[in-house]
């Protein structure tokens, strides 16, 4: 049995987390914080019928627990994560904070200086897809974005056999407005929302373009890098991510190639669901699972390739890819309580 | 030409009511207000061509305009109605402010004191169906609530004639999520409200039954008043009302002679669409429309009648119905810029 | 581990089945029969990875299953049920058919013959927390119906203590599309649900009033009968029903010993979440899970009482508390697979 | 006057039409036909007030009015034009028979033969932004399509100044429901539209692509053409389409340059609202308007240039844009009806 604690269950990637432990046979949940409803339940948060006791971080038994999940907005994950870590316990960090391995490129992107830069070698990038064997050995475990699991995962195989035929490759993704997470603004206001769509950071702006162009110039391998044009939209449904990529394949490459690509890299993934030819990734295909469900389809008289991949972004996206990584850590089936 | 002027023209009636006499041919908006965004112009707050500039309150030419359309929050409307009715202008009040014509009733309801009492006596109740004749001369008209106009209307044909069988009635009320207005907050949060449904207030607790209560009560004339049971639910829309309320009919009322009682009423009304037998009313009957559609539908064995009754909230439920009052108090065509 | 057949696997309940069943540790799907679809594999027919054959129903080998679960239109359920209890296998049947313990009352409001009126003896109505002993037993599980899971559990506690004043009852449902089942339709067309609101068969016309009343009238044991006037609505949400209910209770009654009540009934019931004083039931509580959330909520200065109750039409309304029904009559956990 | 006609009523656009006119000073609906529907009238049809009889369209009282409007669906218009046509009235067809003027090309992408090509001489395509002049004098007005409206209008100053690198352009475009009809079918069947979000018809293969690369190439004018990569997107709403579009821009341009080839080429027409440098388009920017919303978001680091625009499928994408048309043909105000 593996004990667990959660800092930050009151958002909605904690609730997320503490659904799925509750139907993860080898998991038990020890402690759950909440800065802003410490001395609560859980129960007096969100309508359920649980009644675990919300506590301030500080007082949180580390000593009983091992490994921490944290749930915490990106700049508050950092100093947690080094006293998690300083008391010998594993870590799978939900937030950014551990995502880019280069300090430099976390103040570029985030706008702030990292706290615990000292920590940044140990983390491993939490992609069980890309980086199975380490993150079994790791004590710190970055948990990928939402975004970038959807993209990474949907160009990777093209990526590492060098398939593309540029440099920059279009991402147009839409995702559902819990991946804004809890607090209330404007943009996420029921009225406004609803019945809309809209382009939000569009180009090369979005932090999540950071952890993209890390892993799949990683892939990429001849030291070049991958610009990724990356153009989020807001869409009116709670859960889920489709992203419609457009990479342009190298003169030669064929479509049943690339078919093999992705299946010699992704038919023995237990979360990977690669889709027939002429079928396409829809919202439907994955929203309340831990899978990715991928496709891809030709253009007629264009060298261009449409990708298409869809992932539920509280699941695969964070929380479902958090307990995968757990697994892995502690040695159980990869699949336990997510299927 | 009727020279308007708009207090709080930020919030979702203020912004609706800018859309609708922008289309009325003998309305000219002359100035827009908002404490928030004073200094701005309405293209900055809404997705809109139309460059308004907006200006604090206390900066508004009251010369300048023949009358103010107030869609302040309660409360804070009762010393600007003053301020506009000091300058001889006429004022409709989209707020709750003054629809009660008893202080203390005011003040038992909403939990503070009425700061501008002298102004009930003025006050017109202005659900044109009931008190036309007043709106016509009225110096001040109180814009009745959107629960309000869904229930009376629907229930005020029985009432007049005495035919209820009992003096308490329900009333079971679904809104879109517009009815609370432009502020974020958790339970207007989309992923809080998508997908969700909620009784929020039930029982007899909702400030709008003070007005239902008034006016049936007042329509039925004996003295003896009415009670009527209210269950709201937010209906993850963004606008419109449906109300299915639930009266027993006295002994020997047929369903015939009731469906005349609707009929006499309401068949000369341009707002009023009386459905058919075997209809029922629903949103898609009335959103973005001035209307009201009113539905009757007997139980077979009982002495219950359902009524059915929808309106969209910000339109025949405020501002719509608001702009019908000012046809109506400066001699236009009472459907003018509302069909 | 118990072998299950499906009949009837490409309809909204028989999907939920599969993946409930492929969740539950001791099932095993051994067949899945589709009339519409035979031939084909279940992943042709919804976005998941599941290849599990569709076969017709001619062809299913009821020899090597334990218990067949009926996912059939009413109507259709009859000689189905007969076949598979002939071949000496449990049945539980999702469809009306066994529902009523009364031919006659099933012709009146089916509008057919009942063709195994034989089979009607040993039907058990399949709401555990009325029926669990002869569940147990059962050879045929007459599986309930999604509005009337709502309302009897949300009125049972009254009506078997005598607490209503009235013979008559006013439940006011609201529910999700899907319980309109997965055959397009201009009612259910997107265009036409989404934004939109409508009540339907609202008097004393719906047929889930037959089961509701044979329950509630069994519960009240006085001979006298209970009259339900019930007014579904279309919400435009995929899941879930709220029902608003408005018995009146008799003289005496208090709200504490009304609560009384409920925790006795209720208590020890696993899927039952009964909501604390001042909270109301919402979809959110329910959905995606095998609860009912019930709640109490007294109407200051009148005799009524409103109850809200809340579940997920397809899981504890459909095939949750099949699998529920099939966990009682195999001896396991009762919660097995449903958590 | 204008005295108007409509072949086919009873769908979307038909019904959006009536809309319109009813709200049109200058037009007068003198017939309105539906072959389904025959004999009742569309009260029947719609949750609408107005009694129109539905008529045949072999009884439409052709001599009685100065324009039909057909919103019949593709294939059936185009022996109705002829029929208008030969009748002498004139014609604005919001199918897409007429809109590509080669009948092999319609062959083509349409999969039939084109049986009225020696109409296709006289169509003009009804884009009021490009083709206003020729309107005014047009007998047979071919509507546009929703999904080029919104990407003609997006490119079409880029085109037309030779500011593109590439003979290809990559256009995602996602769009609500209505756009398929009102025909019920599984895809549109709301249980799966609903918190669902699905590519369809994507690479070069949807049939809009025609009139897309028929307009921008003629734009373009040297004879080279462009190839438009189309991926479509049903969004979970009723109306509206947001596109976005990557177009590379050839060495030299910078983003001033190209917002002042828009400015340039829309300032002056009523229904695009450029926006301002930072923001983007957005469905609640148009929809229920006849509003084009257009911006311009250059990509650092790359020569794409992303273009989004928005519409009203419904309004802009053909009902809307079919009255604008009317206006000119008429020589009324464009904007007479639509604002």
């Amino acid at each position: 049995m593996v004990r667990v604690g959660i800092f930050g269950a009151t958002g909605y990637t904690g609730y997320e987390l503490v659904n799925i432990l509750l139907r993860h046979p080898q998991a038990e949940i020890v402690f759950t914080t909440s800065e802003s409803s410490a001395g609560g339940k859980l129960s007096d948060i969100f309508p359920c019928p649980w009644d675990f006791p919300l506590i301030g971080l500080a007082d949180a038994p580390l000593d009983q627990v091992d490994v921490v999940f944290l749930c915490l907005p990106h700049g508050a994950s950092m100093d947690a994560v080094r006293q998690v870590r300083s008391a010998g316990i594993r870590a799978i960090d939900l937030s950014a904070d551990f995502r880019l391995s280069d300090a430099a490129a976390y103040r570029r992107w985030y706008g702030h200086e990292h706290t615990a830069p000292e920590l940044l070698n140990e983390a491993v990038y939490g992609l069980p897809e890309l980086h199975r064997g380490a993150i079994r050995d790791a004590g710190l475990v970055a948990n990928p974005g939402c975004y970038p699991t959807s993209i990474i995962l949907g160009l990777y195989p093209l990526v590492r056999a060098g398939a593309l035929a540029d440099h920059q490759v279009i991402a147009d993704s839409k995702s559902g407005v819990s991946g804004a997470g809890r607090k209330p603004s404007l943009t996420t206001h029921f009225v406004e929302a609803h019945d809309n769509f809209s382009p939000y950071n569009i180009g090369h702006t979005h932090r999540h373009i950071a952890e993209m162009e890390q892993e799949l110039s990683l892939a990429r391998g001849n030291g070049s890098g991958l610009y990724v044009i990356f153009s989020p939209h807001l869409l009116p449904v709670n859960r889920g991510i489709v992203s419609t990529m457009y990479p342009r394949l190298a003169p030669g490459w064929t479509i049943e190639q690339v078919r093999g690509l992705y299946e010699e890299a992704y038919s023995d993934e237990p979360f990977i669901h690669l889709l027939r030819a002429g079928q396409v990734a829809t919202l439907r295909h994955t929203v309340n699972t831990n899978r990715v469900a991928i496709a891809l389809t030709p253009v007629d008289g264009s060298d261009t390739l449409i990708v298409t991949s869809s992932l539920d972004n509280l699941i695969k996206g964070a929380s479902g890819q958090a307990v995968q990584n757990m697994n892995l850590m502690f040695g159980l089936d990869e699949k336990m309580g997510l299927m």
